[in-house]
């Protein structure tokens, strides 16, 4: 693990949750850091959300702290507000920093009360613990319905040193494109003032977090945060600079990834390209389109290679092809040629189709060089135990 | 059952499906019909919608019968255009009535070549077989993955007669609000011209099928056709025809709540009613949000009361509200209040929950007076293991 510098990090049970296990985090930069945020564009937004954004703009981007609490996502709530601000207060006052440098995030269920009295009480608990070393245990305590936790890092060599950079990600369902789905942290001992980090960070979580879909569902807690705090001394431009947007990009594909295949119920994770399209846009649309359908998403659950769904889901996209122009691979193996149905063995397919990693290819040949990357999972009946019961 | 005059229906089994149930349907009105239909918006038709598009073109709206398969979409196949061509030709020679005066209408698996040899074999048993008494037949012959037909009737008086209305509808899976989804098929005895009949069918299509949504999927074959063969003599004009669209509109949201009921693994059928948008565009918008969302249809399949799912999709459905002017109740039972939760008794709910028929709704306070409607079912295991494995 290559945690970057600066940076400190603990877990504790506080009770929010029924199941004893960490439910309350806190990830604390030395410094305050620069950082940048994407949120959900739902309308029905969580207070930690509203705060998050509200703080990011008063403290000019700058962050000291994250508190982050599972189990209940302080959303539709009558003490929504006070109770994420009182969190923010305590957590300020406990470490000595201004109140606008903490970020609220939550995540859980919506509409029930967070009694703020769990978190004040167990928040100096969580400070003494805080350690460079339990990165690991922020990203257990962060988790709801996910079966594992999801991490990724990076280094990026600059001059004779070198950038670090970690990211840990929670989710597993109402996973949607669109707007840093779920809550994600990604901490960096870069020098990068928040001014450049945000659109770096728009633009990467377009090419990741926007690109993953698990049930089409978009959350009220949405959140990902990027901290630079400039512990390495390192200030990278030019290309440089370039190289630690790739790696950004790269380390925020593999968290997104790791949700789709920690997807709720998932038993295969479905990575879908499309190419061949007039623009990305038009790509992204027909992606988009393929990894949301529910008929695709059983067929590839039962190993059934019925790229007809597929073709079906491409057509309702909104995007224009002509059909007979469209060829569709599974795991490799042609199965539509031009629009129309190309010799495979079924057999072979299925058990091909029967692996954990699937992938769809859905070219258009002769229209352009669009093209998209999406991921998403297989729709099995764990989703629904899952889903059912829920709240209860 | 009040069946209109003039038709006549037949249905046998052609071998189209593996299982030995009638798969091929004819109706045929004694005299030809005015007539308007509404086709699937994907951009993937079968060749049987492009066919039935053209004839209805070259007709000037004038049909005498429509043949339906079940068993094959006849969509994406090499054969496609040949094979329904082939299929109006025979039928029209056999009847003795132009080729343009016959519909094709198929639906099944996509992808897989139809034999044409096995419905020109078995259109003349068909033909012979023809009754004016076997509208049943052929409802039961058009299913495919749907448990139980689908029928409803009206009676429209006007002066000292009545025009019968009779409609089918078939559909459980790949089922999503916009254009006239599935097949369906009313036929009437009314004196009413094909400029007329048209914008009148879309307009109750709008109200109805357009508000139903099994799971998000779209299908490459759905049409409805209205004839009207005039054989009752009567012409409905001014309030008359008024009556005449209010009985149609109602037996099409008869037939779109009989698919939601019967929807792929469907236990319950919902009903959610929004009601205080700005307009009815927007309460649409917000109710198909939430007939889509794989979450609150869990939720529903577990009789679990998390009104935070529903209050979430309506959030990232694209219409403008403040979520602290929202009631939502379920069955009755108010259990989210000027957007936070309201206080109701969880076991007492769970069990009105357990009921076959759930009704879900979402009240904006203070906005304005659209409203809308809209059909879905509960999300359960029998979805998946329907659609795991319907190919092959």
């Amino acid at each position: 693990m290559l945690l970057p510098l600066g940076y400190r990090y603990a877990s504790t049970y506080a009770g929010i949750r029924k199941a004893k296990k960490d439910d309350l985090s806190l990830i604390v930069s030395d410094t305050p850091a620069s950082s940048a945020a994407v949120f959900t564009t739902n309308l029905v937004q969580a207070a930690p959300v509203r705060l998050s954004k509200a703080h990011l703009r008063s403290s000019k981007g700058k962050t000291s702290a994250i508190v982050i609490n599972a189990g209940n996502a302080n959303c539709a709530t009558r003490t929504g507000e006070a109770v994420s601000l009182e969190t923010c207060r305590v957590a300020a006052a406990k470490l000595g920093i201004p109140v606008n440098q903490v970020l609220p995030a939550s995540t859980g269920v919506i509409g029930v009360e967070l009694p703020v009295a769990k978190i004040t009480k167990a928040l100096p608990r969580v400070i003494k613990g805080l350690s460079a070393s339990r990165f690991q245990d922020v990203a257990d305590a962060i988790m709801t319905t996910d079966l594992v936790p999801k991490t990724a890092f990076a280094e990026v060599a600059i001059g004779n040193g070198s950038i670090k950079m970690a990211g840990m990600t929670k989710g597993s369902g109402m996973i949607h494109p669109n707007m840093a789905t779920t809550l994600a942290f990604v901490m960096t001992d870069a020098v990068i003032p928040s001014s450049v980090l945000q659109p770096m960070l728009s633009a990467a979580t377009e090419l990741s977090f926007n690109r993953l879909s698990v049930d089409g569902d978009q959350s009220t807690n949405d959140m990902l945060v990027l901290l630079a705090n400039g512990a390495s001394a390192l200030k990278p431009s030019g290309d440089d600079l370039d190289l630690f947007s790739s790696a950004l990009i790269l380390l925020l594909q593999d968290l997104a990834a790791q949700i789709a295949k920690d997807g709720e119920g998932a038993q295969k994770r479905v990575t879908i390209d499309v190419s061949g399209a007039a623009s990305d846009e038009e790509a992204s649309r027909i992606a988009r389109a393929i990894a949301n359908s529910p008929l695709v998403k059983t067929a590839i659950a039962g190993s059934d290679p019925n790229w007809g769904r597929i073709l079906s889901a491409a057509g309702y996209s909104g995007s224009k092809f002509d059909p007979s122009k469209v060829d569709i691979a599974l795991q490799g193996v042609q199965v539509c040629s031009a629009g129309l149905a190309a010799p495979f063995s079924e057999k072979a397919l299925k058990k091909k189709l029967d692996e954990t990693e699937c992938l769809i290819e859905f070219n258009i040949k002769g229209r352009g060089k669009g093209k998209s990357r999406f991921w998403t999972c297989d729709l099995t009946k764990g989703y629904i135990d899952i889903n059912a019961s829920y709240r209860t």
